[in-house]
């Protein structure tokens, strides 16, 4: 089947434009200011991007959503968790499925190191600010388990492949598969 | 009394970034991702300008403020207006007064011209467009009038002050004195 991967904040040339501003250290936002510009990004893309896609029949994989800027802006930062929830319901698409990967803050970082990533302004923030937003998206997920599917990341690559694989398939009644 | 005189969009530095983004005409926004730029806009001049002032005792006259995205995003460009009253829900501020300067959108662009302002992305957009946003501007009025008063525009520069001052004087019970 068709499918398009994507990821926020970006995935639409005004988007990255957006993603730019949001992870570089240059400009230490507002609260409000910086939910409001991540949800701009995301309506940009969503109009952009995903909608299209969807209408065209394509799967659409994005690398984060709505929920991220919950657990970030709301759990991690104590931006108006309210507010993120009005805004969620105003961008008029909800996902059919959202993976959580459930992660170690340092084994992650470890990761990130590893593989030469240079850390963007979220990731540089201190552990108790990760604990927050990893919190954050245990509390989501179980809110909404008919939506959120939670997998332990600090398996093997080959093994959290596997895992994503029966969560989708599981979650729309396809044939299982090797990945 | 002390006086702060700011504008939108803008009024802090990354509100001023904003505003770059949206009034040049390199990036073409979807209707609801420039409704929330305009609001991340003004939730950072918010927090960083208008509330510290506000907070001091100052004064603050601001050119425009989300009267302005319901006319231009909403009646103008045809964004969910239902969205735009919501989100101007969340700044969590209201203007005591608001004046709303009535000109027919031929003279106010002939203004333009004769003082070498160069047109904005906004300027640039049709007669039909800005018949909209004028009709919208006196629906919002009309609907707030403890809130909103509507100025003839068309008279000249020391009348149009004159009609200012007698607003302001009237609103906050001021005496009246000449501008």
């Amino acid at each position: 089947m068709p499918t398009l991967a994507t990821r926020e904040p970006g995935g639409a040339p005004g988007a990255e434009r957006l993603r730019a501003l949001l992870l570089s250290a240059e400009q230490d936002w507002s609260p409000s200011a910086e939910v409001l510009l991540h949800f701009a990004a995301r309506a940009e893309h969503v109009a952009r991007t995903i909608a299209p896609a969807l209408a065209a029949g394509t799967w659409v994989v994005c690398d984060r959503f709505y929920d991220s800027t919950m657990a970030y802006q709301g759990y991690g930062q104590g931006a108006d968790r309210a507010m993120i929830a009005t805004l969620s319901g105003l961008i008029g698409l909800r996902p059919d499925l959202t993976i959580v990967f459930d992660i170690d803050p340092a084994i992650g970082r470890a990761r990130l190191l590893a593989r030469d990533i240079v850390a963007d302004r979220y990731e540089r923030l201190d552990a108790a600010f990760h604990a927050r937003v990893a919190a954050g998206f245990r509390v989501i997920a179980a809110a909404e388990p008919e939506r959120c599917v939670v997998i332990d990341a600090s398996a093997s690559e080959q093994d959290v492949a596997r895992q994503v694989a029966d969560a989708i398939a599981d979650r729309f009644a396809l044939p299982t598969e090797a990945p």
